[in-house]
Formats: structure tokens, sequence, C-alpha cells
């Protein structure tokens, strides 16, 4: 495809989005799609000539849009908002149209110089300290996700507590089993990762949590100590600010002196909820995480940019590229040598990486902090007012506090009512809620976070669950 | 930023980059930057307020544009290609205009089944056979990158040597210590999968290699019966078609037959050069990769669909998954509690992903399977044409076999004239080139497979070359 060519269908491609997206909030959000629909309507061999373009654009309304469930809609109210938003796809066009490899500060040094840059920023944007500055000992690196970076991190404090040792000779050479903690609400990719870095699955303690499910302290204390008496090695707390089925806030000041007590990594996960810190008023969340050795946060969920985007910080850079350097002659360059460079292969376990830094650029110039910040606003907001709502119904009861933009609440009738709501509210094609399971309850996750979404689409789907509900 | 708007900058981007792909033959290939050159000319912190979009695509051309090396330039021939062609530009534009999370089949069914469909029909267009197929126990996934897909194979390779014990249980409740084997030359990506999954770097052994840079299977034999004698447990052998340094082949068949003598997992990483399995006259390299455990190819090296995209296939897709799955309790649902579909997350490191399978999809359909075969032969005739100047040259050498598009060479008067010859080039602007260490001896790799270069740009490339090794 020349440029002229690459010219003409990039204007289609851009208008065919255009319209998508004017016209994305009168969609049924959830695809109706059954199991097998979507690859009966392709064949079963690859093409053996070329086709028009116009093909693949006809065949995107009649074989894809089927089979599409519209993050993108105004109406998401599940898991978690995964904003698209215009400057970022921009970005990301850019960044594709270019097609560098950011694997080496050699290999394109803007994309790397960049994106120290930006997660500078972002650091000055969430209040997140000096040490994870890439001024001083730390520094931050964009992910894929917020499950790769607790796989780095992991890495990271492992060897830490091994003097280097996991990685080079195994962590069967250590003497004593490492173990590591989180809270019974923490997300999956925490366990996930235990399993995936060798310290096994059962080593990762699921410690208590309180009436608002954050992890309780004492319980983590005690954890810690029994293990220590059991000849164990704990080596990683990881925290949670902002868990994924009721955005509960894990106490890091707490956590954090215990982890100087023992001399453990302490970890901060804050992938969905720790935007809401570019405001002032919502900072409390992550009081301490200053102080921590590692924070990570997800652009791609609330802050309008398109997956994938995660940012992580670590207070030691050197602690992490020891664990993942490794460099071969065929990459070594002269910038490198000489040691005036970052090189971020090193703090990621791919090689090679796309000049994502670029969405964060155009998003945090487009909107500007202010912007951000009247986001979030209006989006808390939105569900503090829901979830007044939600109290004064008879009928519904809150299932856990509610700070932010996320409201989890049930029937009063139980779980099989809940559930019943939740189904029906899906079916109708109106909204997307998706559950969890908050103690024994199964309960109806609302969170608003898509930035299209205004408030009467919020009203909209109260008025459904209203009567849903009655 | 509105759907108008959006149009409106959407179609400024795209002209951006048509005129950027149309020119970029013209720039110095390689970026002249500084260490801190482009950030310096970054401000330190974020906006306060929104700007116009005019002023991004301004700093584009004044911030980014001498911070880049152009990859995209008929001139690279260094490292690998890492084409963005235009209908993988565009496609992935739709992947973010729709914005779909594909963790799991329901929360995007077509994202899930055009990705099966496509692995599909990727390992029929190279001829992996039908245990790699998902219609039979196998099946394909989309990683990021070759380095992921080597983390989560020699996980599922280290489970099921040990029962899923290491996962679980950890690495260090195994009563042997885990050893892997490679050859010398296989990429660095397998050294630094075996520290982050626990097993420890050291106990990666890296078997010699013969004259034509290839593994030598009575040297793996031997060392695999060293190890046993010792205690360890062999799982893994990782099997390079198409080394990084020169392009070697190890030699599939004879390594399948001591991997199943042994009963060892045996993984193919054909990253780079896989691509040209889709010719018949070319599919020797890989002869035996039928019978293997796994296979790993990346389409966003040569061909065609810009990065990333590396596609893995397992043979046994249960044992990947029985050690990648977690299912928390707020990602369950109907479709996947039924066992009638595919969640991808499973399949992989992070939870969260992109629809890449559209990439895959558009470049196939555009291209069709003839014309990335005419891409691959014209690609190899080049280098073939220029090994034999090379060859017909006094003051050069070939320094390894030559038999698809790379071509390694020396000059006669030793390292230090090469290396001068390679970064008098490179400095130059005209071309990019990188180099590797074959046995002692530095050599320039010459790599052709940007699909925009011509053989005239082999032929300018060669004449620079010839007079700076007069």
């Amino acid at each position: 495809m020349d440029p002229e060519d690459f010219r003409r269908y990039g204007h289609q491609v851009i208008d065919w989005i255009a319209d998508y997206l004017s016209e994305v909030e009168s969609r049924p959000v959830l695809s109706q799609a059954s199991p097998g629909d979507i690859a009966s309507s392709l064949p079963a061999s690859p093409p053996a000539h070329g086709e028009p373009f116009e093909n693949m654009m006809a065949d995107l309304e009649t074989v894809v849009m089927p089979g599409i469930t519209h993050w993108q809609s105004p109406n998401w109210f599940s898991y978690f908002p995964s904003n698209s938003s215009g400057p970022s796809i921009l970005a990301d066009l850019v960044s594709s149209g270019l097609g560098v490899q950011g694997m080496l500060w050699s290999t394109s040094p803007a994309c790397t110089e960049m994106e120290t840059r930006m997660l500078d920023w972002m650091a000055e944007l969430l209040g997140l300290g000096d040490r994870f500055r890439s001024t001083g000992s730390g520094g931050g690196v964009i992910q894929d996700t917020a499950s790769s970076a607790a796989v780095c991190v992991m890495i990271a404090a492992r060897d830490r507590a091994t003097g280097g040792q996991a990685t080079r000779k195994g962590v069967s050479s250590c003497s004593q089993q490492l173990t590591a903690y989180t809270s019974s609400q923490a997300h999956s990719s925490i366990e996930k990762a235990a399993g995936i870095i060798g310290m096994g699955r059962d080593s990762l303690r699921l410690i208590d949590v309180d009436d608002s499910f954050a992890m309780k302290p004492d319980a983590l204390r005690e954890a810690i100590k029994a293990d220590i008496a059991a000849g164990c090695t704990p080596f990683l707390v990881s925290a949670t600010t902002g868990t994924t089925a009721s955005g509960a806030m894990d106490p890091l000041e707490d956590l954090l002196e215990i982890c100087r007590e023992f001399n453990i990594w302490l970890h901060v996960d804050a992938a969905m909820f720790g935007t809401a810190a570019c405001c002032e008023e919502f900072r409390w969340i992550q009081a301490g995480c200053q102080e921590a050795d590692s924070y990570t946060v997800n652009p791609h969920k609330w802050m309008l940019v398109n997956f994938d985007c995660s940012c992580l910080w670590v207070a030691d850079r050197g602690a992490l590229i020891n664990s993942l350097s490794i460099l071969p002659d065929y990459l070594r360059n002269q910038a490198t040598d000489a040691g005036h460079v970052i090189d971020y292969r090193d703090w990621q376990i791919p090689l090679g990486r796309r000049f994502r830094a670029l969405k964060l650029w155009f998003v945090l110039r487009h909107y500007g902090v202010e912007g951000i910040r009247a986001m979030v606003r209006e989006h808390v907001a939105m569900v503090q007012e829901l979830a007044s709502l939600i109290e004064a119904e008879p009928n519904l009861q809150l299932a856990a506090p509610c700070p932010l933009s996320l409201v989890c609440f049930s029937h009063v009738d139980g779980d099989e009512r809940t559930r019943q709501i939740m189904e029906q509210a899906n079916a109708s094609g109106n909204l997307s809620l998706s559950h969890a399971t908050l103690g024994d309850r199964f309960v109806i996750r609302f969170c608003v976070g898509q930035w299209r979404t205004q408030r009467s689409h919020v009203e909209a789907a109260w008025k459904l669950l209203k009567s849903l509900s009655a």
C-alpha cells in the first residue's frame, strides 16, 4: 500500500471510527453473539491473492461488529473503564506510523526520553513524591498492564531479598522459603505473578480484610511473624489502593511501618483508582505511597489513554535493572556502554517496545491537568449521587464503602434476586454491569469512568435498576 | 474531543503519516540526537490547561523527529525489520477506535474468535501442521513479543515436568534442580526467561554450535545425560530457527529425537525467520517443527504487521492454561463456566489485551498469501546477490552461511577495520547496519526485510560498503 493509498484508506478509517463513536450510544452495550458465531463467518483459510481494502471495511460491519461489546459506550458501567479518547487514539496512530522500536535508547532516542519525562509528569500529577522521579535513584516505565508490572516488581523484590541469587541460581538455591503478602481482596494478577516467578502461589499469603474490605495491618504483622518463626523469608507486601471488587483502600501508612520493621518491599497497586490522586481532595487514598518501593497506575483505565499503558515506578531503579538486564553482544552500543542513557528493555519482560509515551503526551496536553481533574470529579460526583439514591431505596443496600467512582450494592432478597437484576439489566442492552462477591454476598458493581458518560446516562441506568428492583 | 473534532484531527494525522512515509527515504536513517537532547526540549511539568491539537502536531516535527531513528526507511538493514505496512497501521487504528478488551471471550467475542481463526490461518500459511491448530488439542495466541512467549512456554514446560508443583508450591518444592537447554547463539530472551521463572539463569545450559552456528545435537545429548547423572530434571530445549546473530538453523529433527528420548518439551523460536516458511522452497528451515511442543514467529518483524504481534502456538493448550489460569469471582461468566469458549487471558502474562487479530486479518487479506511470498522471495534474492558480491570482493569475507535474508561479513584486516566500516556507513546517514560477534569475530549484519526496500537501495548500500572497504 503506497502512501497515497494509505492516505485515501486512512481517511476512510478515520471517518468510520468517527461515525462509530458518534453513534456508539445507540448500540446494545453487550454483544449478543453466541460462541462460534464470529468464527463461522470467517473463511477457513487465508486468501491466496490480495483483496480490495473495501472488502475489509465492509466486513468490519457485517463480520466484526456483531461480536463487539461496546467498552466505549457511555452506558458502560462494568469491570473498569477502558477509555479510547480522541487524542490517545491519534497519538497511538502516530506511533504506528513511525513504527520505531524503543528497546534501547539508541534505537530511537525520542521514544526513551519522552517516556522518562512523561513518567515524571505523571509522578507530579499524582503526588507520588521525589523518590519515584528519574532525577533521583528511582524512575518510571510504561508496561502493558499492572499484571506484568507485578511480575517485574516481584522479581526485583525477590532478588533484593536473595542478593540476586534467585535470578542467577534459582529460587531453589535460597535456603529459606520466600513468602509474599497481599489482601484477600487483591487483584488475581498478584497470585498469578507468584506462580510465574517460581515462589509458588501457595507462598502468597492472602491477608484478612476489615469491614471496609481493606487489609488488616495486625493480621499482616501476625502472618509475617509466623512465617519468620517457621523459617521463611518474607520479601514483598502488595497493597491495593482501590480493590477491583469494591475499591477498598489498604492502609498504606500502617503497612509501610510493618514493611520497614521487617525490611520488606512494599508495592502499591493503584491500577484502577490511582488516577483519582490527581485531585488534592482524593489524595488521601494513597497517603504513604511516597515511601513505598514501587507503585502502579493504569492510565488505560480511568485516565483517557487507550490500552495498553500501565505506569510503574520504582524507588530504586537499580533493583529492577539488575534483575531484568541482559546485554547480548548484538545489542551493545556506545550510548549504553557509556551509561548515560536508559534502556527500557531492562525494565520489562519483553525486549521490543512501542512508542507509548506519545499517548500520555497527547492526552496530558489535550486535556491538561485541570481537564483530567474535572473528569474525575464529575465521575465521583455521579456515583456519590447514585449511592445516595441506592441507600434511600428500601429494596437495595450498599455493600461496601463508596469513596470514589464505584458503588457495590445488592437486593435485600438475597443473591438470587441481585443476580437476576444484573442479568435483566445487561440483557436489556441499555447498559453493562458486572459483579463481585463481597464477604459471601453477590453484589452488583456500578462503575462510572467512561469519559462519554453524562448524568443522563446514570439517571437512565438508575431508573432501570429501580424498576427491576421493585 | 468529540467525534467531529476527532474526524478533523484524524485526517490531519493520516496526512502527516502519509507525508512521512513518502519521504522517509530522504531522512538520515539513524537519529543524530545526543543523550538528553529530546528531554531538554520537553517542559518539566504537565500543562495545567488543555492545548490546541495543532501544538502537538507542530511539536512532532520539532521535538520528536530529531530523536527518531527511521525503522521504516527502505535503507534500514540493521537488527530486524519492524514493518509498519499501511493495512496493519489502519487495522491497529480500528482496534484503538473500538477500544475493546479481549481478556475474556465474553468481553468481546469477535476479539477472541478472530484471533483463534487468524492463528489457524497462520499455521496453514507456515505449514506448522495440525497439532498446533485450534481444531485439535493445540492452538495459537498473539503475545506482545517472543520474549513473553518464551516465559509462558517455559512455565508450561516447568509445570509439566513437576506436575504443576512449580506454580503451586514453588520451584524450591521440586526435589531436583530443573535444567533447560538452548544454543550459545540463542536469543537473550531465553536466558532472561530462565531468570524470571525462578529456575535460575545458571541452570540454562548454552550448548555448543557447529561451524554454521547451529546447535550440536551430540553436545545437547551429552549435556542432558550429565545433568540427569547429577540429579537434575531437564525439562525444556529451546531451538532457534534463524538465530539473531547470523540466521543459523538448529537441526530440529535431531533435537526432536533427543527430546522424545528424554521426554523434554521442545520449543521452537522462529521469531525472525519463521516467516520464510510461507514459501515451499524455504520450508526446510523448520523441518520437524510440526512435532515440537511450541513454536513462535513474529509477524511484527518480517510479515508486514506493526509491533506488537508475536504468534505462539502450543500442541497442548491445556498445559499452558493450567499454568496461567486464575479465575477470580469478578471475572466469572456463563460462557467461561460452560467451557465452550477460549479466554485468552489464560494464555498470557497480562490480563488485558488489545484486538490485535485485526492486524493479521487486514494484512493477510490485503497482500494475500502470494503477496507475502513474493516479498519474502524478493528479499532473499536481494541478499543472495549481495552475498555473491561480498564473496567476490577480496577485502571482505562472509562470516556465516547465508540461506535467507541476512548476510554477515567482515573485513580481512580484522575487527577494528570491520567496526570502522560499520560506523562510517552508519554515520553517513544513508543506511543502518548492526553487528554481532561470531566466534571471536566482529561482523557486520546486513538484513533485508523492510518492505519498502528495492534493489536500488541494496545496490547503493553495496556501493558505499565497497568504497569503505577498499
